[in-house]
């Protein structure tokens, strides 16, 4: 029989993993809707960290101003981190003290904000109740810019990181056209996603037609094939007069190795990695001798709040609140997941799932989402991907001309426990 | 004795070199003035190119809201070129081409909107008129996001890069220091500027205080010194728990050699170019052992328009009526510059400068921005920089999420003359 849920306590927020640009709407969500029941929130400095080293952030010391600027604030207010706990056999030590924790500050619901393995993280810690006598209820919460989890339709984080993506390669592109006769005719954008190709693939939002750019998306999914590579931006170079080529950072060739590792040598002769643009670019100038530029965003991508969805910024704070819904409900092992109803016009709710059902799972992009040459995406994938990128979501400006992001106090709680050493 | 003014004829519009996020909006600028003032306006296409093959276009046919759209849109809406002309004595035919072609076409003013190099061609275009017995008055249009135009106090194009530059590294700084624990130490961010700092120094506008980001900057103008610059980063690391670096592209060692080619070899073992932040990350990972990334955002640096600068928007705008006045006025060899009356609030208006003051010079920073390290802008710098990146000039959206930039007919006027071989 269930334990019935608990009705008083704290509530126990960490955000994990690589960080989005509205993964603090998400705080946001959970935060607001805490107060609003009346349960106070604590947040784990740098993730799962935070919580086995017992550093607690204290998130009803930040007024309400700072708790809903978080929602136009990228980066994670409260550190993230990347750590995978064992499973419970391997180190039963790191679960025993995370409940040692947790029954230090009576946490009783844990929500962790993150992708894949944090999703693992959050089903072992959901477990633990059980098996350590102690009620705790653990909720996921989705983010990724790789849009990557299984079971949601998409998820919080990809939205913005999809409109900078596909802005960036129109407004690039538009620079290119308007050089190309005498300047640069091949433009290549690398973008994130090492196993899947989602953010490659929103490029292709940026124009319709064979015409337009991008002219060329390399995915993840497809073995990379420098002659049909070459022969299509040869061709797209004569017919338009210039090319825009975005890849993907995981693009392999068909001896399985990475490009981004196929041959540049830094200073120090070493193989130099995150960057399969200048690669492309080197075999471009090599094979056509067209002149090149090549961009490489990195984590400006994922961190543009200031070109965020606000379809995004919405559901990211949608599942916060969900999530907090769903603990106090005395729900255990879910996470609020987004489901669509309509492509347009998009209809979309939030579920619980099955924390089971997602994680250390890959949602790889449908194979009916790339056109027949690999090269670029489908009336289906531009179905999908569309809604995912509308409607703007401005962050006030200062009148300093930068956006005006939050900052919070994070103060920390009083340690009860000694340290432990992990 | 001067010739009068010319009272009918057209007048010729053309873009040149790298383009802007706002370079249409000078565009813009030029063509409204002139409808008002019922003058009818060619544009060349591929900037000078586009004047010596007698390709030209007739904005006349282009509808209101189009050439309204032009404010809002990047890249170059008529094509630009990398082209000098050579001296009149080196290449008296190209000159003579030109001539021929503003006389098949009634070409009475021509406006040539660019950098030193434009600046240069326009000024010995507005020496023909003499020595080849056509009356054409020429007017140089100032544009670039390098800032490195001498008499203007700032330069249409560069307040965007400025805002993007500043605003790119707050975001992807908040990106780094809450992934720093277990994650990523050092990011560096390489922007443009090969010659002058100016777009690396407005970096600094992300932050204030020492512990703010960038916490270095490397400027063109100083030797690269390698030692200062790890402990530096080592030092910074140490207080703060990550750091920010941001690069311009033109950096050198003190054997006057860009870092950019300090070593980095392509998969084909050639000396590979454009990218300084991935030697600097290499130094920084064998040196100091941190966890790096790097980004280099290439042409959405200056291709920003979404982010562009509300003040450096208005000032493209200015600078284009008021080229049209100069030249519809009688004037030639100038430039329309900015000039400033006060930083706090910002003051500035539009002055003409004669162009031979303007042409081939470079305007470096003072040597009073830069602090005593070299790795950071003073008081004075900031005085300087701020108001260039104030005001949201947001372009609109459409309902798919995407800025909605203009696109023009470019309709060809008929060719009058032979094919001239250049």
């Amino acid at each position: 029989m269930p334990t019935p849920p608990a009705t008083s306590g704290r509530l126990l927020y960490a955000q994990s993993g690589g960080v989005t640009a509205v993964i603090n709407a998400t705080a946001a969500g959970v935060i607001e809707a805490a107060r609003a029941k009346g349960v106070p929130v604590y947040a784990a400095r740098n993730g799962i960290l935070g919580a086995l080293r017992e550093e607690l952030i204290d998130t009803t010391k930040e007024s309400k101003t700072a708790i809903a600027a978080l929602r136009h604030t990228p980066g994670g207010a409260f550190g993230s981190c990347r750590y995978k706990l064992k499973s419970l056999e391997a180190n039963r030590a790191e679960y025993e003290r995370l409940i040692e924790v947790f029954r230090a500050h009576d946490i009783r619901w844990f929500l962790y904000n993150g992708g894949n393995d944090s999703a693992d993280t959050a089903l072992k810690i959901s477990q633990l109740g059980k098996a350590m006598d102690y009620d705790i209820r653990c909720i996921g919460v989705p983010k990724t810019v790789d849009n990557d989890l299984a079971v949601t339709d998409c998820c919080p984080g990809f939205g913005s990181v999809a409109k900078y993506t596909a802005v960036s390669t129109l407004e690039a592109s538009l620079d290119v056209a308007s050089m190309a006769d005498t300047s640069t005719k091949v433009f290549i954008l690398e973008v994130m996603g090492r196993h899947a190709g989602w953010i490659a693939a929103a490029a292709g939002l940026a124009g319709e037609g064979t015409d337009e750019p991008p002219h060329l998306i390399l995915f993840p999914e497809r073995v990379f094939d420098e002659a049909a590579f070459l022969a299509k931006v040869k061709a797209t170079v004569e017919r338009v007069g210039w090319c825009t080529v975005v890849a993907s950072e995981g693009i392999r060739n068909a001896e399985g190795r990475f490009l981004a590792e196929a041959g540049t040598r830094d200073a120090f002769g070493h193989t130099q990695l995150g960057g399969v643009a200048p690669v492309l670019a080197a075999l471009v100038k090599e094979k056509l001798g067209y002149k090149y530029h090549w961009a490489l965003p990195d984590y400006l991508q994922r961190s543009a709040r200031h070109l965020a969805s606000k379809t995004d910024a919405e559901q990211a704070y949608a599942v916060g609140q969900a999530a907090v819904d769903y603990a106090l409900a005395g729900m255990n092992a879910v996470m609020p997941v987004i489901v669509r109803s309509s492509d347009a016009p998009y209809r979309w709710k939030v579920e619980p799932a099955a924390l089971r059902s997602i994680a250390n799972r890959e949602k790889k992009m449908p194979r009916g989402f790339l056109t027949r040459d690999g090269f670029g995406i489908t009336a289906a994938a531009r179905r999908y991907l569309a809604p995912l990128i509308q409607g703007e979501a401005h962050p006030p400006h200062g009148s300093n001309g930068l956006p005006k992001y939050g900052r919070l106090k994070n103060t920390g709680v009083t340690k009860k426990l000694p340290t432990f050493e992990h």
